[in-house]
């Protein structure tokens, strides 16, 4: 068995297909009829989103969905369009395009697949690692700015005004000047289709409470979207409203997608690859999260590579599909496990259904209002607005909050992606100005005991001759040049001293230029008269000391706790109050 | 006293001036003499490196002396042109002016003035630690780069051939076609260059034998300047060498600098950002190593903050001169302190005899040859050539390797300031990655002690019921996510485990993503029917934790102790194998 998992470890399916029974196959066939029938409008919803034709919200939910399902390793992850990174596509296809309606969808697709394929190289050189630079509050901050940013966007569909800006002033702007040409019969259209939506949402605590079956529960809860499209639809096919102005989808052509390469030239291509990393990255993100938060609930494990590898291929499908990028939905998801579906191929079956959808139901859409998607989308976008964090951070890490009030004000005022890079490279550096700055302490004994403690934090005995400092940071050339200065003037501050001691519990690593310093330390120290000794160095620290020439050279010694430092260095003030003496 | 330091920061000049006596004014004096004898060839030869006119070499040696005696902390340092900072900007002036010489030397002052404008605000906005970023390997693949480039640049004037090229392949193409064009008269000059700068060096060793004063020696140990440029003047005038195809320095204009700001259009000071900011941070660095070498020797304290001030000052009164950018110079300094310096107006009367010099005494150095100036830098630079570090930091670490061989490669192959760039990201993205992958060690205790050691190391005992895990780095974004998979992946190993206790002497920090992640990890234990504890937590680390929620859904304790730990969870553990029970 090791041995096959081995060998088709970038076939995944083969670990659950293997033992597919009837009983798993029964809730994954109710999970795929119900997740369509949900993925249906989100994905002409997002399509809209994206700046993309309506059909290309089918496509992207049907090759991704089957290459997901065999090479994806979460089992009910629902992958597929959604907001965040609908709303990226959009942005930086626009930037690209300036106004050229073809080349904006051609840049979409190309996005989708250069971002398929940012995955799949990061799964081959197992870069997953990479994922970490987005920080929790960089996270925050981007969609809870992307979701305030769709919002306003989509209230044109709900108004039918004419607004637009890629970012929120212009959008603004735009928006309060269009204001007064509101269209009355779009905005009672919005109201109803989000009415719609909200009803189900708000029946969910009290149907709990009955009998019904929990996947029933779950469906209701959820069918919000089915139903506003339905009784939009019904509306407008019954009253003629489309006529009346009120923006539909309109034809979508019936079929399969054709399988082409985006026309783009070079330049196009270069200009693409910053957006699509930052596409790739966001995408994984959130997909993996998911897919954590799901494996934890059933002990079950995601290994990130893999699932790199899986998203990967399910984004390159999706652009060779004519489509862009997918990532996990969260809301699908929920709907699909609680509906039953135990293994991936409840994915499987959903790609499938849409392809029916795509082949044979289109025409059941040509009806549906605009405003009807649009309201799908703010009403799942708004819960995403999580502006108290900022509040919680700040109490809690003024760096952390730095980094999400930046992230949210460069996506809101310069465009999505320049506000995750503005993000990333400040929470960089603050961590790295953070690092440069460790927390040193100078230590003293607590009486009676073999502790030394922070003098600052504890009542401890301190001694004439030696000087105790401990650094609560791994050495490193970020900090390397400030903490010898810092030793050395705590050394230079104390005349009588003949022996510094530096307890290196919390270094956890020493790089070559933390060398270079501890021997210029050292050195410094040797011509004040002064020694430099270590005590608790850590095992891998060690490792890394003896293969350099400073044990030879350094002055003092290496202790392998602080107590037998001060034994040797001065034994006279255990002695003295030392009550055991 | 204090009042008056603080009133004074900004002019250091006020703490010597004050106890200023006829002892100190005539070792300055004698110093300020013998330096400006050196500095003169130095100068020219440096704006020769520079691509600059020859006097600019003496304007960069008059108002950034007096400017950094008035501004600078260290007392003795010697401030001027040297070879790094002259092929910097060369190299970025090379690049913005592509062949215009007008607009060569304009952007070569604007390097220096911008320079030290960025030095200005770094000490304004107290930014000193961004030097940091430079690590040690990347600063020795720096030098021993751009020495590489500078010698080989140097050989067209040595053979008075026609080579150029800003990276090594070029340039070493160039010289191999030019090389049967070799000037014999020019290389025997140069020859005769280098004897007359190799002799006094090593006469040092010999003549310390002897009784003569300490300043004569090292003078007459680094007089080889001097004596290469008297020796080749007098040969070149008294044989007229330069008719007969010698290439020599020829008419330099009398007279003080006119100040001036550089003619340069808006988008040409944009593209000098970049290499002026790595200009300052590469002459800032320079220039602080070496006075805080020349303060740990006489127990003395360079200020960063007010040092960049000083040398900020200082390239703002070089650019305004109409020449370019100076720093800290290694040999001049030890010169200046050998001959008896003890007060920057040594420093201050080395500006004036520059001025001196170059009002009155420019016609001297007409018939100097470029070879001899040749002679001077690729003499100076080739003993900065350190290719053995690379070996040494091979073996003793692999990513401190990787970025010394990135930034020699950059420097060599593209140009000095990408190959800086590159070494500077490489050894952050390498610094992220190393801490994104922290070490996680299981603990067992040591038998019969109050000790928790990693059990790969030490021979310990391990309970059933409790897994130990110790990790030995800060939480934060870069390694969050992974930590918490590693030791929810260890938890699901051990299936009979009830707790999870995790010892935090090694966690220096803990920000957003981090705490995100623990309670994640709390929450997923919790479904397992684990605990999460904590042990050794320290002070700085549980002062942010008590600002959160965590301690309250925290499923286990906080422990003072591993041992207190183990006491309540596993006390049969401890009992048992007691050997005091």
């Amino acid at each position: 068995m090791a041995d096959a998992g081995r060998r088709f470890r970038w076939l995944p399916a083969s670990d659950w297909l293997a033992s597919y029974n009837r009983e798993q196959a029964a809730g994954d066939t109710l999970a795929a009829i119900i997740v369509t029938i949900l993925l249906v409008p989100q994905g002409l919803a997002y399509a809209m989103l994206a700046g993309m034709p309506p059909e290309t919200g089918l496509y992207a939910s049907i090759l991704p969905l089957i290459l997901y399902a065999l090479f994806g390793t979460s089992r009910t992850l629902s992958v597929g369009p959604a907001a965040l990174t609908s709303l990226i596509t959009a942005s930086a296809a626009g930037t690209l395009a300036q106004g050229d309606p073809q080349l904006f969808i051609q840049a979409a697709i190309g996005m989708g697949l250069l971002s398929g394929l940012f995955l799949v190289a990061m799964a081959i050189l197992r870069l997953g690692w990479l994922t970490n630079l987005l920080s929790h509050p960089v996270i925050t901050g981007f969609i809870s700015g992307c979701a305030i940013l769709i919002a306003a966007s989509q209230l044109k569909h709900l108004l039918r005004i004419d607004a637009s800006g890629e970012e929120l002033v212009t959008l603004a702007q735009t928006l309060a000047q269009q204001l007064p040409q509101t269209h009355w019969l779009t905005l009672a259209i919005s109201l109803i289709a989000i009415a719609c939506l909200l009803i189900p949402k708000y029946l969910a605590t009290p149907l709990k409470a009955t009998r019904l079956p929990g996947w029933l529960v779950a469906f209701i809860s959820k069918c919000g979207p089915i139903l506003a499209v339905l009784v939009t639809t019904l509306l407008t096919v019954s009253l003629s409203l489309d006529s009346r102005g009120l923006a539909v989808v309109g034809a979508i052509p019936a079929g399969l997608p054709q399988f082409t390469l985006p026309g783009l030239g070079r330049e196009h291509w270069q200009s693409l690859i910053t957006p699509a990393a930052l596409l790739a990255l966001i995408g994984f993100v959130e997909s993996i999260s998911l897919a954590q938060a799901l494996a934890a609930k059933r002990r079950q494990r995601v290994d990130a590579n893999r699932e790199l590898m899986g998203l990967g291929l399910a984004n390159i499908g999706s652009g060779l599909s004519g489509a862009f990028a997918v990532t996990g939905s969260f809301s699908r998801t929920t709907v699909n496990y609680d509906a039953g579906a135990r293994t991936p191929m409840a994915g499987l079956l959903t790609g499938i259904g849409i392809a029916l959808v795509a082949l044979f139901f289109t025409g059941w859409f040509h009806y549906l209002p605009l405003a009807s998607l649009a309201a799908i989308i703010v009403v799942g976008i708004l819960p995403l607005i999580n502006l108290s964090e900022l509040k919680h951070l700040w109490a809690f890490s003024r760096p952390d909050a730095l980094a999400m009030a930046a992230t949210l004000a460069g996506v809101l005022l310069i465009n999505v992606q320049s506000g995750l890079l503005l993000g990333v490279v400040l929470s960089v550096a603050l961590f790295l100005w953070r690092t440069s700055q460790p927390h040193v302490a100078e230590l003293g004994r607590i009486p009676g005991t073999h502790h030394f403690r922070n003098m600052d934090r504890h009542s401890v005995e301190l001694t004439e001759e030696v000087l105790s400092i401990r650094v609560d940071e791994s050495l490193y050339f970020g900090n390397a040049r400030t903490l010898e200065d810092r030793i050395y003037d705590e050394a230079q501050a104390h005349p009588q001293i003949q022996h510094v001691v530096l307890h290196c519990s919390g270094i956890n690593h020493l790089d070559a230029s933390a060398m270079e310093s501890l021997e210029s330390l050292n050195e410094r120290l040797k011509n004040a008269g002064v020694t430099l000794n270590l005590s608790n160095v850590k095992g891998p620290v060690m490792d890394v000391l003896v293969k350099t020439d400073f044990p030879k050279v350094l002055t003092g010694r290496v202790y392998l706790s602080h107590y037998q430092a001060m034994e040797v260095l001065a034994p006279d003030s255990l002695q003295e109050q030392d009550p055991d003496a």
